[in-house]
């Protein structure tokens, strides 16, 4: 599957997904172990050939799940010889304490010894659920389960397994030619609530067969992150668990250097961009993508600081709902952003090619309403809003906010 | 009316209204000038007998409305001679420029030159759709209506003349046995979409009988402010238009001093917090108050900011309007507040006497779900996080989030 277009976020069919294929040097496989009442699968592992080069960025919120903690620790001790990433949905494994932490090491022990490696060069992920403890009888079998199975199951049915309220799995991969060869960046991940951009949120897995060396590997992905993860919005709740993690295996025989770090980080960036904005179009009860554009700020973090707070409003998010093209509350949401806001300078518009403009330096302009809602009505809905004030751009991403929004969320645990 | 109780939030009834007086040395009139499609009452009016000190507090959204400019102008010119409060609902003349500012001058204007005063000692309010232009014509005709009409019309009548999406008025009083004497205090307020805590939120105009000076009045303003209007949310949004106002006739023959100030406060707090309360408890799609009490923080800001982020949080309020004892999203939003957080002494309580407790120093506790699940249906449904980190505390009032909520604003300006 290539990477989604800028701006676009096509729905993964069933033929995506059995066509997808993680970069080379990793295989992967899943299972249901019995975590999900549903019965649908819901433990997977990606293993490298061979120890990788391996980064994560992880959620700032305080309350850190144990997988969280325990990533941290063995990414600190083994991040260039990491070997696999255990990962289920289910049961987030969070606001469990030390029994948490117990069960968090134990599964990554558990995988370290089918896989003859040490348990520190075994990362894990969980997802679902705070507050209830892995059953770890099903953890074991599940893990036995896997490997015994066939070495590399398809990497579509893994990006199935991490998924908890998400209706879509989230797959992205591109192939770029690199330093005299091609290189492969191809990862999945799951989010669908809990969704707020900042530090990394949601979980996602990401492999590449460049060879990249840890420093410079984790250097990619925060400044990747930075423009994708962090960039979108659901409900601008942030998970305990939030994690993005990258392993390289090498495979590809390129190794990423001072001359293809940019082009590197470039191709990361776009599938973590194109996984993100799949995971903001999946949002709980969204029907559309909503591509905001904050342009003329005065520096980049204000420029996204606004998208943030206009990302973030349910006021904005119901509007366009609605098809209503309220364009106060955009407004309202910029200038409680916190960022440097003249009034007076602000314009707006409506449509991928700022087609319909609703406000020019700070005054009403009359519109065609007709016409803007039908913009408004788009998948994506695109919205620019020129602050006037500097040359410094960002683009968030979020969804309109539905009644089934509510309905999903009303009705998780019960 | 008394003032609600502590922690409940009693439906304002028609003859609630009917009795509803504002503090002596205050008259008000209300009328329809057609701003309101409905036809309903949208301008009023409260006048003093004589000057009259004023305090304000106002929104800190950089994209400020033009009364809010205007009353800042004019409280620092007349803040110890104010005579009248002019307030329109269905259209809120925020992000309409210069000609908004003019507009809103105008209002002021003309309300003096009819009650015979200098334009800035008269403040003004509007609330209703950003980005439209106040019809002046209509405005001219309805203050020529309240001119000529009885002196004192009901101000429950007023109450009811500043509503938007509200679905009942707001308005709360005390008389309070103080200096010797008896004072009252008195207010209304709107406010159901766009509510957010931070500064002024909504509308609101308050009268006292009491004598007090400027200076004091605003020191009394901005505390009984930070502990009521600021602790409350319904949507995370921060309206443009946001002020409270305080007026002081001193009709009641009672100054305020040092010995008083005090006692003076807590009684402006207390109507001030019901006015509150019954602004989070009529939030848009509301089906029941929600009252946060977080504890133990290491100071009170803190306390504030874990029980804002619980408040703002949709996936809380989503959950307790399913009767959802999800507690972990409680916890997720108390790690993202920014406050300081030890997961590990973190303790977790439904209802109004502790009922239930779901968390005890920061492990998931086994509890009767159906009771718990009772309790989140309570109106108040009344949550207590104790941090074990100090002794400051602090109470937010939120509502939850229904389907309804996501009606009433996909619908709202079409």
């Amino acid at each position: 599957m290539p990477v989604a277009p800028a701006g676009g976020a096509p729905r993964v069919t069933d033929a995506d997904l059995d066509a997808f294929r993680l970069a080379r040097g990793f295989t992967t496989a899943s299972t249901a172990c019995g975590l999900k009442a549903s019965g649908r699968p819901d433990l997977l592992w990606v293993v490298a050939d061979a120890p990788c080069a391996a980064a994560g960025v992880f959620t700032t919120n305080r309350v850190a799940a144990a997988p969280v903690l325990l990533d941290r620790e063995h990414l600190s001790r083994a991040k260039g010889r990491i070997r696999a990433v255990i990962a289920n949905s289910g049961c987030a494994n969070s606001v469990t304490g030390e029994r948490g932490m117990d069960d968090a090491r134990r599964t990554a022990t558990l995988g370290a010894q089918v896989l003859g490696v040490a348990a520190e060069q075994v990362l894990v992920l969980s997802t679902g659920v705070i507050g209830v403890f892995l059953d770890m009888d099903r953890i074991v079998r599940g893990i036995a389960t896997l490997a015994s199975s066939a070495a590399d199951h398809g990497a579509g049915d893994s990006a199935r397994a991490i998924t908890t309220t998400d209706t879509v799995p989230k797959i992205a991969s591109a192939d770029v030619s690199l330093g005299g060869g091609t290189i492969r960046v191809a990862g999945f991940a799951k989010g669908a609530g809990m969704i707020h951009p900042d530090m990394a949120t949601m979980l996602a897995v990401i492999t590449t067969d460049a060879r990249v060396e840890p420093g410079r590997l984790d250097r990619a992905l925060r400044a990747a992150t930075a423009r994708s993860f962090n960039r979108i919005s659901v409900d601008g709740d942030m998970s305990t668990n939030d994690t993005v993690l990258v392993l390289a295996s090498g495979a590809a025989g390129v190794t990423v250097d001072d001359t293809t770090q940019a082009a590197f980080e470039q191709a990361l960036t776009g599938v973590c961009a194109a996984l993100a904005r799949q995971i903001a179009r999946d949002g709980e009860g969204a029907t559309r993508l909503v591509e905001l554009r904050v342009t003329g700020a005065a520096d980049e973090p204000q420029a996204h600081q606004v998208g943030d707070a206009i990302a973030c409003s349910p006021l904005v998010k119901t509007a366009i709902h609605g098809n209503d093209p309220n364009w106060g509350r955009i407004l309202a949401a910029a200038g409680y952003s916190g960022a440097a806001i003249e009034p007076s300078r602000v314009r707006l518009w409506f449509g991928p090619d700022d087609e319909v403009q609703l406000l020019d330096r700070g005054l009403p302009v009359a519109f065609d309403r007709v016409r803007a809602s039908e913009l408004l009505c788009r998948d994506p809905a695109v919205i620019r809003l020129d602050l006037g004030l500097g040359g410094a751009d960002a683009t968030v991403w979020t969804c309109d906010l539905s009644a089934e929004y509510v309905r999903v969320n009303a009705e998780y645990t019960t």
